[in-house]
């Protein structure tokens, strides 16, 4: 269970649907060692104090601790793996779902224009971050096995440069790709060089603002800016019923400064060698945000499990089925 | 002046302002050897190819090809050194008065909020770019002198990330500073922590366009969305009054890739060792445009040596003197 808290709190595990995934599993493992109302509340709370952003976790947790403690500590165990099992088999199917409803959009722009559509991503929202394809990526990788052409400029998402696991995985998909520095997807809108952006998120309020990783809104400015859409791929389970104003009411975590002060990379002094240097000095104080929220007036839509919504309309996910 | 010439086109020599110098260095180390009209036109050609989207560097070659061609050929070498020393005077001269002006906004906003002001600033437009304080960090130097209180987020400006610069000629002058990833400035607006920014200019249309260093445009559309005053200084000679339209008429130049691949910090295994790693796979395809361009509509104000003026007003400063 330490391994799990661990692994979410360092982001060795990272994208909202894998933390409630990974955070039930963490559930589980303390349910092998121990199956007393103790140890169960104790997962829970320790759990769901890595990470305050992401609302998975708190969804995942809810929904293990309402499970086992209806459960008879006999069964406990048995109980949690059969839930993390279910969950992770869900996230699957709803990763899929998200990627048929994105994928419906990027091939209403082709029959449009007629010609490759242009997509800008943000973070890493694909199989890296998801037990199956991802969110803000499944529609990519769907249309790329649909046939149609699509190309990703994707963002390098400093300080944690989540951009370069989006690059492996399109290279490995052999999807067509550039990676660029957060600063460049501006003047690329301005250019037209865009056509839609594909994000993810961590939470979504009831009104349909979306918190996700930090330098999404200036995207959304930029993307409102230039009429170029801007969606957020995200499952159902992110939504957060209980707050209106994402602005006020989403607890921002401010992450360890090391993240912007130490850059990863191959030593170029021996090529081979994973190597890190300090690039911004110990003496220099750093703010280390890791998240925003982007305003539901900047959402061209919400794209979910259970169809596509307008920010404004998004709790009517809720009553579907 | 082959020396001069790689100086600018690698960075070395950086700033609008000081590029300008630099090429008048480069032409008088010319006139050193040859003070031929061939020799001439070829330093003003060489020189100007250098970087495609600074005017100053035009604006400085324009100046010295007039000055030089109607001086006889036996005085030619010592006009070229007079006039260098002249521009470099008269740099310091420039950067002190939009100093002051800048000084005069910031006072305002003291006398208006009595508390420390909270500025913004991306890329280095401060001493190391100019031959005196800079542009847009002059305000912030003589406020700090004048006493007054400041606070600087130093925009880190992927990807040749001159916020170190920034951060340490700030360190230098004792001024209190937090170094900040571009993604961060949005959400650090939205929470009510930046009371103004200030930005240099590589050039500015007639319309009061400005092209500055990539991801500025960003900043000014979060400036705006959330009544963040948003100021240019710039020196007059920044003004190109041949283009009204900035975004459809200043080339932005597309710079090495090796810029965004390569991070340099000081190596982690060996303490003191200035180190580079290879952040981005040489196999990922990478798009590095250098400026973008920031439509008048979103600039509170352009700060230059003739005072602070409404972008749509901006050819005035041609006017006065």
């Amino acid at each position: 269970m330490a391994d799990a808290a661990h692994a979410i709190r360092s982001m060795q595990v990272r994208g909202a649907p894998l933390i409630g995934v990974t955070a039930s599993y963490g559930v589980a493992l303390m349910m092998n060692a121990d199956t007393s109302d103790n140890a169960l509340v104790d997962a829970i709370n320790t759990l769901g104090a890595t990470r305050p952003t992401a609302v998975n976790l708190k969804w995942a947790l809810d929904k293990m601790h309402a499970l086992l403690s209806a459960t008879p500590v006999t069964e406990r165990c048995a109980a949690a793996w059969e839930a993390t099992y279910q969950m992770a088999e869900a996230d699957v199917e709803t990763n899929r779902k998200i990627g048929e409803y994105g994928l419906a959009i990027l091939q209403a722009m082709h029959q449009k224009y007629q010609r490759t559509i242009n997509i800008l991503t943000h973070c890493n929202a694909g199989a890296l971050a998801c037990v199956g394809y991802g969110t803000a990526l499944a529609p990519i990788y769907l249309a790329h096995r649909a046939g149609l052409p699509v190309h990703v400029y994707v963002d390098e998402t400093r300080p944690r440069n989540q951009g370069l696991l989006t690059a492996l995985e399109l290279r490995e998909a052999g999807i067509s790709h550039t990676y660029i520095v957060d600063n460049a997807g501006g003047h690329l809108m301005q250019k037209n060089r865009i056509d839609v952006v594909f994000v993810g998120a961590d939470r979504i309020s009831a009104r349909g603002d979306a918190a996700n990783k930090i330098g999404t809104y200036l995207k959304a400015l930029a993307a409102a800016d230039n009429n170029v859409a801007f969606y957020v791929a995200a499952p159902v389970s992110t939504l957060d019923p209980t707050i209106q104003d994402g602005l006020s009411e989403i607890e921002i975590e401010e992450r360890d400064e090391m993240e912007v002060r130490t850059v990863w990379g191959v030593s170029t002094n021996n090529g081979s060698k994973t190597s890190s240097v300090l690039m911004v000095d110990n003496s220099t104080p750093i703010a280390n945000p890791g998240f925003d929220v982007t305003p539901a007036r900047l959402i061209t839509g919400i794209i979910t499990e259970r169809g596509v919504f307008a920010p404004a309309n998004i709790l009517d996910a809720l009553l579907k089925d």
